[in-house]
């Protein structure tokens, strides 16, 4: 019974999350009941949902319980097994927290919550970005929300992340321009060298949403058509004042918000004016879209159309650092913990 | 050639509208030409729209422009014709503006902005109102929009008015819940006892988002599923603070915001945490549903399922004062100006 380190959240954040509101806890493995898997994880996701979770007001998911280990994505490998469907040695993708190994229930695995992957051509860790929950995500965002017409524009927030390069390589593909915002020149020049962005905006020397707007224009000469939303705030109201008739807003993500400070829509009438849809959404909600969206972002990272960059952390003792600064926007590419 | 009474936009408003933007202004009605119509109106309508459109910004609608008749929706009687379509006491519903009579030319005709109505079942003047574009803007927004399933709680601001009764009437047949938002008891009583709401929300007590929720949670019970948005600001916020899960919000109007304060969403978050869904529209784009919506709303004119309630101002000197009302909440039901 091997050891098993865990990260658990033992208070909430009052305003922005410190490493303090995190506790190392070890502990050992249990022996295995019948049907049960143990998994050695090799990667952790760290996700900026997590943020909302530490949160005790209800979103659309239940709060993060406190003294328990943090909920999350994980791939590993079967390394103990009283389940025939999960053989020693499979890899699989789960939902294993913050933690160095998991015990997978008959429950969970009868939910849906292990699952073997493929790495004969994508990398394990890829299961947990492009072609896992952020990867669909961007899917989702893009296909039936922005719903893209070759010659539109489409543009996302975060355009570095996960989500914002699965985005890029998929709204390539549709023929749209495409239009990144990010924070910093290095990753607004890695976005166009490497993510195929055909414009990006750094947010950074910004200081109100006028300002922004004015670089945004720049960068979509027409106007926007599809908005992908990791940010809200300025930002989404910079992007708002770009908006183009009948526009549509794929509304993912606030990490502006997450911290708790009031984060008004500044021009609401706008949605009015120019005939705006925006919808608000959650990938794992339209588990319908799941299949079609993998098989597409699994064939763009193995024939190399997808080229998604990690920001890797190393040892589950590093998780809240990381974490902290994926919050910040420190991360560049998908914020994974390497465990082993 | 009779003499012809205008009301002309003079100035823009700074701020709140006043009646010294608009000047009465006296003509006389050409000759016709070939091809042309004479129409003496009987009624004109107020709508909120126009209010925008006094603004000199870019809206969906151009702005009115300065040292014209201001635009709007008419009916009347065709009292001269130079065009065999359209002969003589045929009554007919047009953009005829604030004015006594209007030549509706041939490119016009061609455009559709003339149409013979039927008054058998239906009187004149609710072509302008139920069985006219607030009709179809309410059937636009219910059944497109907030996609109405029976047994759902459907909401609407500015509840007494054109749009909110024509959406009471369709809302009901349809087996939803109906609960309206309208501004003093002698309204809400109306809307209830007159127009089949189940339950209507005095907005007047409250002077925060948060104490008007709180009334509109009481009014329902079970949230709200679909949102039809005409008034904006506070009011709409209260309205976010109920949506339920999946919900949709038909934006419309955002008539507090008219005068050019600043009218921030205060919590965008919402869209995210309960998946809403919120589009903006405007009628006159759809114009592949107006059959259906005429239709469905003429036959219900025309049994007394929708008997909508109508505030006459009497003379077209009556007009500015009649509109700036209107802005204010001072009419009861569809605004009109009778001519004649």
């Amino acid at each position: 019974m091997p050891q098993n380190k865990q990260i658990h959240l033992v208070n909430r954040p009052d305003g922005e999350a410190t490493v303090s509101n995190f506790q190392l806890v070890v502990t050992q493995t249990p022996a295995l009941k019948d049907g049960e898997v143990l998994v050695r994880h090799h990667y952790m996701s760290l996700d900026p949902y997590m943020r909302g979770r530490m949160n005790a007001t209800k979103s659309y998911a239940e709060p993060q319980a406190l003294g328990e280990t943090m909920g999350g994505g994980t791939v590993g490998e079967v390394v103990e097994s009283k389940n025939a469907a999960f053989p020693v040695g499979a890899k699989v993708f789960g939902m294993g927290g913050w933690q160095e190994y998991s015990v997978v229930t008959p429950a969970a695995i009868a939910g849906g919550m292990l699952r073997i992957v493929d790495t004969t051509h994508v990398g394990l860790s890829h299961y947990l970005g492009a072609v896992g929950m952020p990867g669909v995500t961007a899917w989702y965002g893009l296909v039936k929300i922005c719903t893209p017409k070759a010659g539109e524009t489409m543009l996302v927030s975060a355009a570095t992340g996960a989500v914002g390069s699965a985005f890029a390589a998929l709204s390539k593909s549709r023929g749209c321009r495409t239009v990144g915002i990010a924070g910093g020149a290095e990753k607004c020049a890695y976005a166009i060298e490497e993510l195929g962005f055909d414009a990006c905006v750094d947010y950074k020397p910004h200081t109100d949403a006028g300002s922004l707007a004015k670089a945004i224009r720049e960068a979509c000469p027409n106007g926007v058509d599809g908005n992908f939303e990791n940010v809200g705030g300025m930002v989404l109201d910079a992007v708002m004042l770009n908006m183009n008739a009948f526009g549509r807003i794929a509304l993912c993500g606030m990490i502006a918000g997450y911290d708790g400070k009031p984060m008004p829509l500044s021009y609401p009438a706008l949605m009015l004016i120019n005939r705006l849809t925006l919808r608000g959404f959650i990938v794992s909600e339209h588990m319908e879209i799941w299949p079609e969206a993998l098989k597409e972002l699994g064939t763009m990272v193995a024939t190399g159309k997808l080229r998604p960059r990690e920001s890797i952390a190393q040892g589950i003792e590093s998780a809240p650092e990381a974490f902290l600064g994926l919050l910040k926007g420190k991360n560049f590419g998908k914020q994974l913990v390497k465990l082993i």
